[in-house]
């Protein structure tokens, strides 16, 4: 193709590229149960995303395969974008559970989509793959998802717990996840858990 | 040496990980000048930085040499650690950019001293690969801490610049430094720019 045409289908993917880069901006407004370190405010997505993978570098050694910690830090950054759209659904949620897939979806497609065709395909690859949580980069990432929050409720003496009146049975239910991703960091958790239940802040 | 010896130099490892993983929690509570879009609230760093890591993510292929994107992007996530205890100087305030290298070299110190010893090193290292800025890495990471404030306020209408009333000579100084790590990003910068100079959002 002609110079000039070249130019136009270049400024077109930059400016994909730039419209999907600003439309993630609303991240930022999407907030969470969890609350910051010092009985903060409450934390978003955003903030939780940067978190998630500044922790898997940093801890990527407990991993129990062998990771591309590129990949798992993407992975962290971009798994709750659908939430711009979707809202964030409480882990112990049932009801908002029941139809957080569906919502998910619909936004994955419409987000994604502004990006150029390849990218729309790489990042729901990925996005799927954390979904999916068959891979050791996935199952490292829901270790992540699941620690960082945890490391900011033990933090603030198991507050998020108590306001939502969370069960063992709960909390067990999502954090048993970690272990599939890191047996170390599993061990850290349980051993959380375990003094969090001790003084009452889950039930 | 003995296995309970190992088992407590392996727990204080990850004893003093997570310690530096909460401390950075504070990064959520540094505010910024520039705002979110839709004329929203200030930007903390922790958003800026992840924003900055998933455009690296996106614009790579823009760079102008060859980068590794992962040490990129650990550099985009890490580079404002050190304003949680220096707090974060305007780009356009002389008097503060006169003190915030004694003011950032005390919280470097302070902050990654909570790591162990390697990944002290390594992550000072990182963080000061990004200050001197004479890496592909670093430069392509410096185009990032440009391009997403400016894309923010460009899609505000230019009213971080408006309300600090700085000169076409403050934003260029800064904003030509995105040519280093990406001329075509650059040609962006300055479409934009030209734009908010005519508009008068710029003096």
């Amino acid at each position: 193709m002609g110079e000039k045409k070249y130019q136009e289908k270049s400024d077109d993917r930059l400016r994909r590229q730039m419209e999907f880069a600003l439309e993630i901006d609303k991240e930022k407004n999407v907030f969470r149960q969890t609350h910051l370190s010092g009985k903060g405010r409450n934390e978003n997505d955003a903030e939780h995303a940067w978190h998630m993978a500044i922790m898997a570098y940093l801890l990527k050694e407990y991993a129990n395969e062998p990771i591309d910690i590129s990949r798992v830090m993407i992975m962290c950054l971009i798994h709750d974008i659908v939430e711009i759209d979707a809202g964030d659904t409480y882990a112990y949620d049932s009801a908002g559970l029941a139809t957080q897939k569906e919502r998910e979806d619909a936004a994955k497609e419409r987000i994604f989509s502004l990006l150029p065709d390849d990218q729309k395909a790489e990042l729901i690859a990925l996005f799927d793959e954390f979904e999916e949580n068959n891979t050791p980069e996935a199952k490292f990432a829901h270790s992540m998802d699941n620690l960082q929050p945890l490391m900011l409720n033990d933090s603030n003496d198991g507050g998020d717990w108590r306001e939502h009146q969370v069960t063992r049975e709960q909390v067990y239910g999502r954090q048993s996840r970690t272990r599939e991703g890191s047996e170390r960091l599993y061990e850290l958790t349980d051993m959380v858990l375990r003094k969090h239940i001790e003084k009452g802040n889950i039930l």
